[in-house]
């Protein structure tokens, strides 16, 4: 060991049950996800944070692309006047647009992207001419620019963020929506499959959708502090773009049509949702199935059978290598030290390797949800870590799902709301579904609608809870991130 | 067949051999690579060019996560205040910074980023504090802003362009210095592996180097017009950022230092690359290895054979599915149509299949370089497949290779060097080095220095072509772009 001094490992120093925000920043700062940057409001995302950035692009990627989807790259400035062709879509990114200087007066004003509709149209208006062009499945994969004022919340609310944003263009709208479906149905895959979080799908209310769309879906995820957290959306834009942009083409009708466009998207938020679900007081915990590095292996080393152990924790790791196993051999840190950092830093399998159980023919398997410990035969230990890792991400949702079914509340008065609200839970309500009502709603409660649930049915004779006039469909409320 | 008019298909117009600018823009454009934005100097990559990038990334990401590098992400924007951190580096970017507007006079200014040392070297200052943190090994894929007047090329010279940066911090000169060569290396694989391009590597003179390195290496690749195109670079960047941005380690002699630096980066312009070597006058030729969907089969279609004919193209394209073999299966257009289609746009292997060919257990085989046809049998496709594609790969390397070397000259005097530029020659000469001279070189001939190749041996006595000094390496010189 060397005989410089390793300085202390300080993990998480507040409880994710007594002040939920600070123990979130401290998360994401001493795992090494994310950083602030000298710019304010913009975070670095370290290589810890990108490298799950990069296993969500892998999964969702590759899914989208299995659905004819191509991937392109659009510049990162548009012009000012695009901003004003779709009118609604204009107004709802006004307050929060970057602008480049002019280095001429004469020169139109460049916006960085907040989005992409209006410089990717403008496109699609010269590319497609006819019914042989559709649909055109497009998605790029970049950076936008959102000047929040709100305080910098790391992958939460950043001036800058990374995703993905697809945009579709079909001959008709039948086919339009149920691609808006299908692509909402990937993102669900996403969280459930991938990320192990429980999420409802549902569609937003005229008051929160997208500027500029007919229609946007959702997935809500639900946040241990009672808060839920708009997880992707699909927007069914109808031809309020083609018609702006003027997108036409020639049908097998030889008429010339506008055609029908959806645009969905998902961002580094994902990430910010996974480790307030899944993490705890110890730090990150990783959805293994994510995780790059599933396992790692920590040799127990003394003097005498230094060789011994790290041969037999390299064979290990070797047996484990499609799960990313790597052996932590750095000889400037004690054992100890490197249990605290792999489950601060996450790491779903922890394998403690010493000189007794190299006799044996065993180690100790330690699962970093639950800290289960486990003397393990070395023989066959693939099947037992992948059963493991299995384990650990169907406990992960489960927990996560029994949070989300307990907290939702069903209400009959606006009584039973503010209470609900109070103790932190969704409300499910009767809700006439128009902005004035939800205006109301928001102003007396600061509570907001999430969704309303695609798997509700129509209520016949409802009356909203709020207003009183004629409302069919549960709508839910909550606090929102 | 529908009812609708065909299109004709416009292919290139113009010959490479006569009119290499436009021949140059016609493939882009018509292979559907990428396009021109509304927006002056940004470009639109188009699927069929971004799945190429998307390939070159896959390829190169693997190679340097193999060498422990690990990816980051890091903001868009950068105060004004780091760009005068490390003066020769401030100096070199200031005409091509794009800026922000400010919202409050108070504020700092802020650019959009030309390149990322600025504001990684920041965060790199706090992150690293002792040898364990280092070597530090971080990449980021982005977007980068560089506002070019000259005239816009796609690929070549866009102010917007998509690259990967390399940014890895040692404690030793030694190791930056090993690891320097090494990325330029993996680029050098990306090159004559990948795009099938050859590439001379070398160290740029003084003039030409990174502004803040201590030394710039480079690979040319040498273009069918007779100009060389810079195709990647990695800096030695010694202590002048560390210095500048205040990084610093404690060592294992627990004595604060600074560390030693490297950056390195290849761009979308290698698209341009592989684009003007390989294409010809029927559009674009794509290098097999790189090439996604390296089959397309067509089959040839008559009313009483169509479902014999379909069915076998299927289970050729099935057989064929590890080279991302399609059928071209779309009855709007004829086979011909499709012929043209898939040769613009650079399917480096067509097969066409008709009803006699099924009968017949064959195949018609046509590579899209030599323009070849082949009759194969279909027992044994996949053999034949692959043996052609590696063949292409070959030719093509082997073709661009005898242009390379056909075009290297080695001069005397400067009055060789004028009728071996005059004839589009890369010329190698005894070059003193001093920026002085070579200012006086390009004043006169414009030509300008390539870079002093890696495998050139020091002359004894050696003098200057151009100024009589004193000169001991041999130095490359030509037009470029």
């Amino acid at each position: 060991m060397s005989s410089v001094k390793v300085p202390k490992l300080v993990g998480v120093t507040v409880k994710k049950s007594e002040d939920f925000s600070e123990w979130y920043n401290q998360v994401v700062l001493k795992a090494e996800l994310a950083d602030y940057s000298p710019v304010h409001g913009f975070m670095v995302i370290r290589p810890h944070g990108m490298m799950l950035w990069e296993g969500i692009t892998a999964f969702l990627d590759a899914r989208i692309k299995a659905r004819g989807v191509e991937n392109a790259y659009f510049p990162l400035l548009i012009p000012e006047s695009f901003f004003k062709n779709e009118q609604a879509h204009a107004e709802g990114f006004a307050p929060e647009v970057a602008w480049l200087e002019k280095e001429e007066k004469s020169e139109e004003r460049l916006a960085i992207r907040p989005t992409s509709e209006t410089i990717m149209y403008d496109m699609y208006s010269k590319w497609i001419r006819s019914h042989r062009d559709l649909p055109l499945r497009v998605n790029q994969w970049a950076n936008v620019v959102r000047w929040e004022i709100k305080m910098t919340k790391l992958f939460l609310r950043t001036r800058e963020f990374l995703w993905q944003e697809g945009h579709c263009v079909y001959a008709t709208h039948e086919e339009e929506l149920e691609e808006t479906l299908a692509f909402l149905h990937e993102y669900e895959k996403v969280y459930h499959d991938l990320l192990a979080i429980p999420v409802i799908a549902g569609k937003k209310t005229l008051a929160e959708k997208f500027a500029g769309s007919n229609d946007t879906f959702t997935l809500e995820a639900w946040m241990p502090d009672g808060k839920a957290l708009q997880g992707c959306t699909s927007h069914d834009l109808g031809q309020n773009f083609s018609k702006a942009f003027n997108i036409t083409f020639t049908g097998e009708d030889e008429k010339i049509h506008h055609p029908w466009q959806n645009s969905w998207g998902l961002s580094t938020r994902v990430i910010g949702a996974m480790i307030m679900v899944h993490s705890d007081d110890k730090g990150l915990v990783l959805p293994p199935r994510l995780a790059r590095n599933k396992v790692v292996i920590v040799p127990i080393i003394f003097a005498d059978s230094k060789d011994t152990v790290l041969a037999a924790a390299k064979k290990i790791a070797n047996e484990l290598k499609s799960f990313g196993a790597r052996v932590d051999d750095r000889d400037t840190y004690s054992a100890g030290w490197k249990f605290n950092e792999w489950e601060l830093k996450g790491i779903p399998l922890r394998i403690e390797l010493g000189p007794r159980d190299v006799g044996q023919n065993q180690c100790v398997l330690v699962r970093r949800d639950t800290g289960e410990k486990k003397i393990v035969s070395l023989a066959g230990i693939e099947k037992v870590v992948e059963h493991e890792l299995e384990a650990m991400h169907h406990a992960l949702f489960a927990k996560a799902k029994k949070h989300l079914d307990d907290s939702l509340i069903t209400v009959q008065t606006m009584k039973e709301f503010e209470s609900a609200l109070e103790n932190r839970k969704i409300i499910r309500m009767l809700f006439c579904g128009t902005p004035a009502c939800e205006a109301e709603i928001k102003q007396k409660t600061t509570a907001t609608t999430r969704c309303i649930p695609l798997n509700e049915k129509p209520v016949k004779g409802g009356v909203c809870v709020q207003c009183g006039k004629e409302a069919s469909l549960h709508t839910l409320f909550s606090k929102g991130y």
